[in-house]
């Protein structure tokens, strides 16, 4: 028998900014935590849709034809696809919800690209 | 473009308890809200894991070898085919991550089995 994690807990010691860390598998899906701040780059995932769950601060997510503003306890569902922009004014702490493997930027790539690590 | 949900605005409204209500889907996945109180019944989903969120108030999951207790921001999975009864003392909301189709009382069924409903 495992024990609850608590996700706001969890994200706030992520040590580095946009870094998701995997804190739960569900199936094949994980459950993971990031601290973000500042803007990300403009992606899309083509294979899934992705869900961002606000659990401290503000964020925004930027689409081609408009944008969403997220508060704490508010979850918004990326379309697969779709392109997107996450951004934060100051620091917000989110959990994420999608298919094992799925990378941070999506079909972008980058240097921004980082493999979600296990809690650990 | 849809809006962002508010999962424990949402869940303070359910008008039933134990009656999970969708309000986002993920893939093949449905996120879902509810209002608990009280003892549900031992199930088990033979078939998934299921993810459970609070977000207001506390619960417990009871299983065979012991129990988790939840408080607000606390996520529990309980892994496929495992007994667990979901208990709170008093009023709880909390959200659900369950593949599509999933019921409510597992492979128990009974008088409690309802089909989570689109918000609407």
């Amino acid at each position: 028998m495992s024990e609850a994690v608590n996700l706001a807990g969890r994200a706030r010691v992520v040590e580095e900014l946009w870094s998701p860390r995997i804190v739960a598998r569900l199936n094949d899906y994980e459950i993971k935590v990031a601290r973000i701040e500042g803007e990300f780059v403009w992606h899309a995932h083509p294979e899934t849709d992705e869900a961002f769950l606000v659990l401290e601060g503000h964020m925004r997510i930027e689409l081609r034809d408009g944008r969403v503003e997220l508060a704490p306890g508010d979850l918004y569902v990326v379309p697969r696809g779709v392109e997107h922009r996450p951004v934060a004014e100051t620091e917000c702490r989110i959990a994420l919800f999608e298919p094992r493997g799925t990378v941070n930027t999506g079909n972008a790539g980058g240097p921004r690209t980082v493999e979600a690590r296990d809690w650990a």
